[in-house]
């Protein structure tokens, strides 16, 4: 594609996103498909020759779009609701063209160093002291795992040099993440070790529970290593007790995980501060952009306080080999699995540029406030009940019914095309998830929601 | 950011893109910078209050870019070289708009139908009989890891549930990337067992070895569980044969693991099919589109024709909880670590339908003949030699001269701005690695390449 047909491709491509992303209400939040329909319109095979830019936008249009989910739109409130930014479309684009790897620092001074930027500024922004070493990752998953070989890097250092591996345990809360379970499987810690430490009524791991465990873990020759705290628990957005965790963690040498991928960027705002509370005695931390700090996928940040710990677990070099270039500048690729790292770094800095400190926590605030409007409005409606608190902006409930006629509510609202929530298993019981955190979302969208949430209430056949 | 903000910046960075395509043989590749320089210029804290898009696009153009290495000039030949093309570029801005998560079928059947059909029309062009499944990850550190944890599951289910772990063995030749080493490390696999296999002359692993080496570790009482042959290695583009290994695989109950990461998309032309040979005899497959399939980073295709322990060793869900429904719509998040999975299929699309198989397999063609070329000028000129066999389109040389020499030469050709080369030790030797791969390279630019080199050795002191 020459300079004159790309300029006038992409001039077509800007301007159907600019619609997009002022008229996504109108589409569909959930388009009404069937596994398999989109791959029937689809040739099966390639073409042999190349194809017509026209032809390949007009089947993006005609073909990708009706069998998309449409996670960009401001009622899309299931799982967490995340934001494909106008300022993070444009970053992409430009990454895209740079097309640079920042596996080392003269691979890509500028992705390197502009990492290391805006990740001090969101430091900062979280209201962490000095200290935490970043990196961006793709997802809190793969953090979660990087976390893991760190901690056993600390832990069990004589397994990387073929000694009999400890019987590592890792210990995190049922309200968890599976993200949790699945990074110490596939880091080869056996999956019956992974404990899951029972919660509080408000669904908060409860620290004496997890001492409890860890002692009889180790009285049974096991050796706990590796705790994981979630500041923002998927489920119900819950948030561990870091500090009490943290102590316990230090007293029989765990390492403390923090888990803050979608409640971290609360804490942009000073007085949703209290969901880091603690954190000072982590070693490591992950708080994900890409969910609540408006960048598009994928943007995950990964801290430290063991730097040098993450860099033994990473790095093939034997100690002997190390230059001093590492405290000159910083090789990613040093810290972590992946050697191709893109320039995510890009859309971050563009991000918390058009934004500033105070549009980010404005954003977070009214998202907050939305929530707990909406909790009110359920309470004082009567039918509804609040599962888990609202400290976020994340809300549970229940239609105060039976499971069926819960899943059938539930059912009515994600049909209309129009709302999008998405549910929970919850002591036994089927909970509906309203998560707000689109940056487009408005107290309106919101006040939608609601209305859709009582229609399908109205529409239920009798209790039964 | 508003429709009407979105529309003209939007403009202004297609623009900026489209200028920068076709004229980024006016950057120097490697900036004049050094560590710290940009940091330096950057505000210590993010901003209270946003910024207007003008300061940011201004900073971009004035600050990032000239800290910026230019992978996608098309002289830039080190490692491997790689492109951020154009359909690629608006494919990224298009899924950031979209900004969906494919970690269910419900949650993106667009993405994950797309990355099945993708995939599938890639196994074709690649020569591959039926029965691969595939999944996009984001680098093939991260696709080896994938390769690993699977292996484990079918070789020591018994660790997951606790029971002691059997020590594994992996095997990868001496020149095989250190991801695989990397990708063990972080597996929980002991670092002492990774066996580097010797290779030949044309430094492809020799089975023979690899055969003697299993056969004492397993009398040892090492469970040998994992091998990885590389389809075009980093150091020097040599093909393991990969048959005469599956065969030893099978023999002693070994997983082969392909890494064709690089060499992987020579096999789009037929002639190149040879690179794959013995491929079914593998459990698994590494080919990244972001290396020689010209999609901008990141992109590295999965391939495995053991889906179902793959499944095993990412699913949580106990079997008795499964559900039909992975034989209506595929869930990928089963399939892997990450969660969270963005659209990377949409550029893989784009790219495969502009450019159709004939247009990948003719820009193929040509990097090899100019590689093969550039290998004969060497040879011709006398001063020169080829350290390895060119088979695709990497050439590794030796100024024939000392190390001294060698590193003079090969930093006056990168000073120069205009032509980038990356290096390696090769028996103890330095040598010089120039890759051919940008889909905007043409003929004009290896002749430059070659010049460049031929200055640098004729500025060059008298041996000595």
């Amino acid at each position: 594609m020459d300079a004159e047909e790309f300029r006038r491709f992409g001039h077509e491509v800007i301007d159907w996103i600019a619609d997009y992303l002022a008229n996504v209400r109108d589409y569909r939040i959930l388009p009404k498909i069937a596994p398999g329909d989109l791959v029937k319109k689809l040739p099966a095979s390639g073409p042999e020759q190349g194809e017509p830019m026209e032809a390949i936008l007009r089947d993006f249009r005609g073909l990708i779009l009706p069998a998309s989910t449409h996670w960009n739109h401001p009622r899309f409130c299931g799982y967490f609701s995340i934001t494909g930014s106008a300022e993070g479309v444009l970053a992409e684009a430009l990454a895209a063209a740079l097309n640079m790897n920042g596996m080392l620092w003269q691979s890509s001074p500028a992705g390197t160093e502009l990492e290391q930027v805006t990740l001090d500024w969101l430091r900062q922004w979280l209201g962490l002291k000095p200290g935490w070493f970043g990196l961006i990752l793709d997802t809190a998953s793969v953090g979660a795992l990087h976390a893991m070989a760190a901690a056993r890097e600390a832990a069990d250092p004589g397994a990387r040099a073929g000694q009999t591996p400890l019987p590592l345990t890792v210990y995190a809360s049922e309200q968890a993440h599976s993200s949790i379970e699945k990074a110490a499987v596939t880091a080869g810690i056996a999956q019956t070790h992974v404990r899951k430490i029972p919660v509080d009524a408000e669904f908060q791991m409860i620290p004496e529970e997890l001492e409890r465990v860890i002692e009889r873990d180790a009285a049974e020759g096991l050796r706990p290593f590796f705790v994981a705290a979630t500041a923002g628990t998927t489920s119900v957005a819950s948030i561990d007790p870091i500090g009490p965790i943290g102590e316990i963690a230090a007293r029989y040498g765990l390492w403390l995980h923090v888990d803050a991928a979608y409640g971290g960027s609360a804490a942009v705002a000073e007085e949703f501060r209290f969901v880091l509370d603690g954190v000072e005695t982590a070693h490591s931390l992950v708080v994900s952009p890409q969910k609540w700090l408006f960048t598009p996928m994928d943007c995950s940040v990964f801290y430290t306080r063991r730097r040098e710990v993450l860099r033994r677990a990473f790095t093939l070099a034997p100690e002997y080999l190390r230059t001093d270039e590492d405290s000159r500048a910083v090789n990613f690729m040093d810290y972590c699995l992946p050697l191709g790292r893109r320039f995510r770094a890009l859309k971050l800095w563009f991000l918390m540029r058009r934004l500033g400190r105070e549009g980010v926590a404005e954003l977070i605030r009214n998202h907050v406030s939305w929530a707990k409007w909406l909790a009110r409005q359920m309470k004082e409606d009567g039918r509804f009940e609040i599962v888990a608190p609202v400290r976020l902006s994340l809300v549970c409930f229940r239609y105060r019914g039976s499971d069926e006629q819960n899943r059938r509510l539930f059912k009515a609202v994600n049909d209309s095309g129009d709302v999008f929530l998405s549910h929970n298993v919850l002591n036994g019981r089927f909970v509906i998830r309203c998560a707000i955190g689109n940056a487009k979302t408005t107290k309106e969208d919101v006040e939608t929601t609601w209305r859709r949430i009582r229609e399908a209430a109205e529409s239920l056949p009798a209790r039964g």
